[in-house]
């Protein structure tokens, strides 16, 4: 997904990183305990005195701990939901104290295939376990008793992050007032798994691959790992949004009949595709499409999403965009038809922004006035 | 695409291609002269005495000239239109002479990568230049001629079969009466040719891919092609249809948490690109992928797609499948509007079939029904 534009003013300035260290062991979904871990955070605004306003962001995809703001060493590093969030921002940190973290699995500093398994002293690589929505919601819950923070003003995140808002409004419903679910769906649809697959394969078929072993062999599979971030950023971008950017336009005054990039639009994916597989673990990336195939609470349910979602007790804001064929507005309904049935105080909104998926990331008016009214009315029920 | 379910009864029974071969140089578009070439076709049914009936098929992506019946060495290797075509099908062999033709660059007999160079003497490979629609249309026009064919009753294909029954009819208007284009487009979307392009890097990045010259060197990009193929095959699909025939069923009776199958739709995924990897040829899998890229009959008017079609004189039948979302309704009606801009006779349907792109090779019983009452006019135009 693309990166934010970096807007000085009303940034929450420079940020560092910490990390929190777990020695209480994980058991992840998939059987494998991790003995301890580690998440890297990042935190904007202050905690106030009942440590009723923080707010927890969760990260989509290929995303990070650093949500807002920039480091000192690397202005040019904003971050990702930079727009969304800074003094008199949709999320305003004067008044919030909001929380970004790298989930496990990941790639930026938490624990993942890039860490040293303590129970061998060598790096995990391919041999790191497989992992779900409900493994990072329930090490973020330890980083939040780790805070001090029993219940979240909010959770909050887009795409794979909302599945984690949703997922903790169904774990932990006391633990947060309010979740914020944009650009969601309750499971990935058959279409959805099948992309994640061809990223996959791309990936594991690559022969620098070599079983996930790669950084051993003293390799990478960065071929592999270009084509599933090519094929990926088809889906978060919606067919008008490409045909309006990119269209038939030539990437030379005329056409060459060679396979050289012919098209603008070559020649953005290939772009793409490159800067991704620089700099992103292709482990990391292999069990993140997983988490996001593997999430579906109302499978224990028999497939009801309505029981899946009974013990809900915080009130839900859901957001869908009308061009996201990623996961449409349709997938957003079904959650919010689920709360209703259950009587959770819900409000959707389906945004008519042309950009796709995409939209969760980018600041059409609409939307962030929506969710700065959503925080005024959390802003308010806090102080009250 | 999917194979036909043979159905014996009904069919022009056993088969056997020909080989056309043309002494005189063919000028592509791209610049390359083909010094001389070859063309595999299969023909069904009887060349009437004037001459009046044949009906050209052209094909798609990844078909060939064997377009109805069976081999007799092979009876399961059926026709990819056989639901199509046969004596008391909607395009009824007891009534036209219908050709089917492997276009150059295929992998199936016709001049293409496969063949020896017969510059060089050695086996093309890579070297193949890229080709265009306009260049097999111009191909199937000297078949035509060998075959003592002046105007065919109709030229027909699905897809980027399509595409060439449209070209026919701005290229050789007084060399068809009708032109049949089904799920068409009148060029494609930047999100079209972004599906092509990363099938086209899968290929081009595989290690095995050697330029080309694979053949020459021994091996095989079929990593490559696998997921070019797993790529393709999601976008002919609807949405639905996978939903419908994959869903979130598991492959196991529970889900493993690795990276085995876990859901259906990988291992159909798996299975249709091993199969396909198997027996393509990568080299024409990429101009193919080039030849729909490059389909633009507007471009050399500026745009104009009323301009461009203005030489039409045959009527034109176009059919769209409402659930295709590679070629969608919109773009057939886009030929529509250009056609009746022009006062062409053209007939326009939309059927409302749930299978998406694949729809056109599926025997819907409405689409069917359609096109054997388009050729009983036909017919009754040709004996009148």
């Amino acid at each position: 997904m693309r990166e934010s534009i970096k807007e000085p003013e009303n940034s929450v300035g420079v940020v560092t990183p910490q990390t929190a260290r777990f020695a209480e062991p994980l058991v992840l979904r998939g059987g494998t305990v991790l003995r301890d871990y580690e998440l890297v955070y990042e935190t904007y605004g202050e905690l106030n005195a009942d440590r009723s306003n923080a707010v927890l962001v969760c990260h989509a995809l290929n995303a990070s701990h650093h949500v807002a703001g920039y480091y000192a060493d690397a202005p040019d590093n904003v971050g990702w939901w930079d727009n969304m969030i800074g003094p008199g921002k949709p999320l305003d940190t004067r008044r919030f104290f909001v929380i970004g973290v790298n989930n496990i699995g990941g790639c930026h500093g938490s624990t993942g295939p890039l860490s040293v398994n303590s129970d061998t002293g060598r790096t995990w690589g391919g041999d790191f376990p497989v992992i779900t929505v409900e493994d990072w919601v329930d090490a973020q819950a330890r980083l939040a008793d780790q805070l001090g923070i029993s219940q979240f003003a909010a959770v909050m995140g887009g795409s794979l992050g909302a599945m984690q808002a949703l997922a903790w409004s169904i774990r932990y419903p006391q633990r947060l007032r309010h979740s914020i679910v944009i650009a969601c769906a309750p499971n990935l649809s058959a279409q959805n798994i099948a992309f994640n697959e061809v990223a996959r394969q791309a990936i594991i078929t690559d022969p620098d691959f070599n079983d996930g072993h790669y950084l051993a062999k003293g390799t990478a599979p960065k071929r592999g790992l270009r084509v599933a971030r090519m094929v990926g950023h088809i889906t978060y971008l919606s067919d008008d949004e490409m045909a309006n950017k990119f269209g038939r336009q030539l990437k030379h005054d005329k056409l060459n009949y060679n396979f050289d990039t012919e098209f603008q639009i070559e020649s953005y994916l290939r772009h793409q595709g490159n800067k991704f597989a620089d700099h992103f673990d292709a482990n990391t990336y292999l069990r993140i499409t997983k988490v996001l195939d593997y999430f579906d609470p109302a499978l224990e349910h028999g497939g009801d999403l309505t029981k899946a979602l009974k013990k809900v007790a915080s009130s839900v804001l859901v957001i869908s965009f009308a061009t996201d064929w990623r996961f449409s507005p349709e997938r957003s309904r079904e959650i919010v038809h689920a709360l209703l049935d259950n009587r959770v105080r819900v409000t959707y909104a389906e945004i008519d922004a042309p950009h796709g998926h995409d939209a969760f990331l980018l600041d059409d008016p609409r939307y962030h006035r929506l969710v700065a009214a959503y925080f005024e009315r959390v802003h308010r029920e806090i102080e009250s």
